[in-house]
């Protein structure tokens, strides 16, 4: 039983790309795992351990709808039970491996690595943007070695992007302005506008894309988390006072703006690596392949900065065991996200989680 | 102490060529040795760490038939007795490192890693083959990072050639063919014939070689381990009906065939990486040093297949501590493999060994 | 808290040139530490954790005397008190890292890793001829994985120079010829003279450099340990009976010789690497530059030598946890020395030293 994350989840585990007729093996929530797609198209996901003598399934053969292990031929069906063994006719009724719930929504693969029974597909995290003919993007995975609630962390305060990100997406504005930071009871949301500022060279560049248009902008970024492990992030420029920020209760208006999704999803494999898979989509300039290209490399660009601090981050934590941790204002989604999280797997203990070293619960000063 | 392997047993530490007037460096069941010829040509082995500050002998020098430590020079006899101390005249009477017991024989160089009184030479397994001069063939060694035992289960169950060796040796007949095991004392035996079948690609090419004939052909294995860790495996090929197969009391007639001696003797390192020593001697084609060649390279082909496997398998078991093993009909042999291992090793430590996660009593179904 | 080194200590942590105007990481006594000189060229060092989520500073970024962390811009004086939060007027007081006292003497940056108020730079060892005008000579830094002991006990007992270094510095008469073993409080000396001997290739050559001379020489060792982790060694070789012999109450005359120091000062990093400063500073020939090149690329050889065999016998150490060690009259510079290491930590623990396996208090024999 971990402390770090819920088992009754949907937990991104691969592109929808990634998954054909070849057996691919991926590790979430410290659970092997097999994928492929039965002849229909369907996705199918167990364990990959052959009951026999354990080894990985992965390294096996798929036929129609069976997986046959690559060291003695034992053959499971999709569902796991095995319908075949070597040289023996009665097969013993134990033999199967787990098969987990699967969903395939917004062009990822979802499994469920809790209890089957509990796996409502209506839980999937909302990732519409990813498929949705009004946007347009594309998106990457990327390993990371690091607890993915580091990562979470690094997404709900976008502070860092002064520092982290100074050449493209950072500037002094986002560290100085303020933030408003509400939550609901499996989401948790941070708003910051920026008022009349200059665009930082990536925002230049999109305003030159989607509105052909320059100068000065309100900028803003609502990040929203959805527990246990998805972000999207709505980001954008609009031209300043054109009525992109909400106020007297006018709706907001955006017309005069370009408007990006960051969508995040990091699915736990072990207590200290994880699977982050990130999309870029936008809502102007759809047919734009080039466009698509440049942001996706862009924001790969963008993400391996974070990937250094992240790996950096994680092994100081390991290297300083007892250190007790402070939370800055900036903090404060972190905070309401890592809370959702615990409830979840109070739920799940039915008890309470371990003190977290990582989030105390008021924000210094 | 160990459950996994006895210490009271000869194990195979290096092929004969392998040990000369330099000095060699091997682990065997977690005991560092060092292993070098005297000037009269017989083998030695010594612990291979100085008393004085534990450097490695292996890293210092011979000189006639002694070792000089190579970091203050203290010199050892090739009994471990220390004979030369800088400095200083007196010779501290505990000053000496363990020798080993030692037999060169069938080509191997064979150590006793336990008591050194228990050490009798008739002990020493059969692999007569590797240097009759009725037989010709060559072998080498590999190091696998795995438990010895699992590279025994992998050899006293051929089946898994149907699935990981089908380009070479593999077919559907050996997993469908019925198979008798029986065991003595320190020995288990599993033979199959195959009647009346194509020969696979390896086999029918040798058939060529050594008969310069083609056709359907009786095809044997017959599986001999021998406690703790060797096991020569009879195989080959008949022209079918010739009276290969024995039966009604006569005995088999393997005139119209072609057979070869796969002789194989795994070493533990440690309790999850193993040295494994092989060979193939044929009773055909004896001055064909081409074929040797061809042999030798064909079956390390067919051994790295098994390699992937087995550290595959390793892996797996580590990562699965609780996992329960079944059995199926075809781990018989390994079965009692496996008991006849255990007796030895509590015959050793006088009690039971600890549960064996791996092998339950009874075949699964 | 290890019992392994004591922290109320100096301890090179750089060479002088290491350090500027760009933040270097260093890890002593399992402490991370970032260094960095302020505008007025003065060094500094701080914890290398940020106080806010532990990223390494040394990631960040030095502008004037204040370091800005690189994840989310925590900034800090060279007190290592933060003077700036992102978002925020309010700085929390608790919100500072750990500043070390640092020293900059004979080219070395030394810290304190302990106690600060105890930190007396009259304690720093005497490396004098590092940047004396009347020595002249240059050096190196290494990481060893090994205890930092074992470099010290290398050091101490030179008769490994006849079989590590046969091809340089070693010869038989350094294991043969008698030496003499004091100490005092804080120093343990090992003091060795070789009369009327061939000099070994590297004396006989700077013989040649130093005076234009050849033939026959009285060779000296003179191992002085400061403690916790600091030797120099006075070593040459003069011409023979020209009174460089300390004899019959007569100072030594060491006018038709030519004198080197070995200076070594050993760092922990961790209980099994440490960072290795040295240097060779020799009183002959001073100007010249070829001749101080050839020398440190000379005695870097030289150490690589023991690097091999002082990391085998770390590897050696951890593999044998059991081991008792016995002691040769050889190691009698080197009992002292780790008596007097222990004697430090027993002061700053207020207690006694767990037993240690390496040193037993009496030589064998």
């Amino acid at each position: 039983m971990s402390s770090t994350f819920p088992l009754n989840a949907w937990y991104a585990c691969a592109y929808d790309v990634e998954v054909g007729r070849e057996l691919l093996a991926r590790t979430v929530c410290q659970r092997k795992l097999v994928l492929f797609r039965r002849v229909d198209g369907t996705p199918a996901i167990l364990e990959d351990a052959c009951w026999h003598r354990l080894l990985p399934l992965s390294k096996g053969r798929l036929d129609g709808d069976e997986v046959t292990c690559g060291y003695h031929g034992l053959v499971y069906n999709a569902d796991g039970r095995c319908t075949r063994m070597p040289s023996q006719e009665t097969i013993n009724p134990s033999a199967c491996v787990r098969s987990f719930p699967v969903v395939e929504k917004h062009r990822f693969i979802w499994v469920w690595p809790g209890e089957a029974a509990l796996a409502d597909p209506a839980l999937v995290p909302d990732m519409h943007w990813n498929d949705d003919p009004a946007w347009a993007g594309d998106g990457k995975m990327i390993r990371v070695k690091c607890d993915y609630r580091l990562v979470l962390d690094n997404l709900m305060d976008l502070t860092h992007e002064t520092f982290v990100h100074g050449s493209s997406i950072g500037q002094q504005a986002v560290a100085e302005a303020p933030f408003v930071a509400t939550h609901g009871d499996r989401t948790a949301t941070v708003t910051r506008w920026m008022e009349n500022i200059d665009p930082p060279p990536f925002w230049a560049s999109q305003l030159r894309h989607g509105l052909g248009r320059e100068g000065q902008v309100d900028r803003w970024q609502i990040i929203r988390f959805e527990a246990p492990a998805t972000i999207a992030i709505d980001v954008g420029v609009a031209l300043t006072g054109t009525g992109a920020i909400p106020r007297d209760g006018k709706d907001s208006d955006r017309s005069q703006g370009v408007n990006g999704y960051v969508l995040n999803t990091i699915t736990p494999e072990t207590e200290t690596t994880c699977l982050y898979f990130w999309a870029f989509a936008r809502n102007y300039a759809l047919a734009d392949q080039r466009l698509t290209h440049e942001l996706r490399e862009g924001v790969a660009r963008i993400f391996r900065e974070d990937e250094l601090i992240l790996e950096a981050q994680q092994q100081a934590i390991l290297d300083h065991p007892d250190h007790r941790f402070y939370n800055l204002n900036i903090d404060a989604g972190s905070m309401w996200m890592r809370r959702l999280i615990d409830r979840m797997i109070e739920r799940e203990t039915g008890g309470t989680t371990p003190p977290q070293r990582v989030i105390p619960l008021r924000p210094a000063a």
